[in-house]
């Protein structure tokens, strides 16, 4: 097994070594982290009674880990609560990629394969910040501005964690890469580009009248790439949080 | 276990009878359709040596089966092929829910679980039409335009296939829903909607002079929801891969 002694990047393990197309495959944290931050959704796979169980749940990342959450009342969380193995995946789709030949047609897109062991966050205080975070996440500062969490809601949310160890990331851009006898064809090929983007805000008719929608949300304009403004607020989320639960 | 003796809907089982939010899943076959072939990715679940593996994968549907492909040397489909345990996932985000509570705040989003024992498509008629078809689900007629497949590129391609059986899907739409005391709040809720979109379409700067852009594209109109594309291509594409198959 040859692993990378390198603190900005993630050990490479049997697992998450590629064997195909390894010009696909990163494990630099840069790029891993890249593909987190703008990310909303992952799928969280783990083993129950040997079946296995994917579940879409959205995610954020602070430093070398992951958490998710859910209700405490759930199977799936349930099950990880023990210290469960997972697999927590995240793919972005970026476009369709139309070779001259079905073989070299493919998918452009950014992926991350993280294997670990899933615990739960007990300690209140710890549980409280990450929930901070995970609504600012969205809205800079949001934690500051709506209604606080009740003791009944924190206790009804079992919050998971994952440290980043064994990760991986896998990324395809750019044209198809068809076979060199193939490009003399004379057959159509290019990429169709898809970008998952903000369509737009809509306040719930029941707002009180008078309330402003924040300026924080202004960074969702339509038709921009919501994982651009993900990765914006990252950072500013990250230190709005850190303040919100000081206070 | 309560099951659903009714064709036109999935069985209910203890794994996919939802216990939370009930409201939130169907087990009709026009819902989890429809959420499918609106779909490109899907993530791929199998247990592998007891640890969970999640694979983002390519995905395509012809009545109640679905197929999955990749190449024979990959570790993933070398699991799958010996008719393997597998939960296949997919979701769609549709939007942000921000409620007046973090308690509240919500995604927007269609999902589908789908669980079964994957098999290896091994008949070569079978294989060769169903990839036709999944090279057309992109661009109908496809397979009857591009280099077709060589001997060696089907042989060197894994074709899995699982039969819909014992699946679900889940779907959350709307305003977000808060706790009744929290309208008199003054606290800005809304969603911010999300749509998954045509960017564009690059052709590839290596395509012979004069060679025009199939007719068959023009559905990718920049903006376009791409779940849309892929549903309204669905029957057209499905008659064209079976003429396809014909000739």
């Amino acid at each position: 097994m040859d692993e990378i002694a390198n603190r900005d990047a993630y050990t490479r393990s049997e697992r998450t070594k590629l064997r195909l197309k390894r010009d696909r495959g990163a494990y630099d944290k840069a790029v891993v982290h890249d593909i987190l931050d703008a990310s909303i959704l992952c799928h969280v796979g783990t083993v129950v009674d040997g079946e296995p169980y994917v579940t879409p749940t959205a995610f954020w990342r602070e430093g070398d880990h992951i958490y998710w959450h859910g209700s405490a009342a759930s199977r799936a969380l349930k099950a990880q609560a023990q210290g469960m193995r997972v697999c927590v995946t995240v793919a972005h789709l970026d476009g369709l990629v139309i070779a001259r030949s079905g073989m070299h047609s493919s998918i452009n897109y950014r992926s991350v394969m993280m294997f670990g062991t899933a615990t739960v966050v007990s300690d209140p205080d710890h549980k409280r910040r990450a929930m901070d975070i995970f609504v600012s996440r969205f809205m800079p500062g949001r934690a500051r501005s709506n209604r606080p969490p009740t003791a009944t809601e924190l206790k009804g949310t079992t919050l998971m964690t994952m440290h980043l160890d064994e990760v991986s990331a896998k990324v395809r851009t750019g044209d198809p890469g068809d076979d060199r006898e193939d490009y003399a064809l004379p057959i159509w090929a290019g990429v169709v580009d898809i970008a998952t983007v903000v369509e737009g805000i809509r306040p719930d008719p029941l707002n009180m009248e008078g309330v402003a929608m924040p300026e924080s949300l202004a960074a969702y304009r339509p038709g921009r790439p919501v994982g651009d403004v993900m990765r914006e607020i990252y950072d500013a989320d990250a230190d709005a949080a850190a303040d919100a639960s000081d206070t």
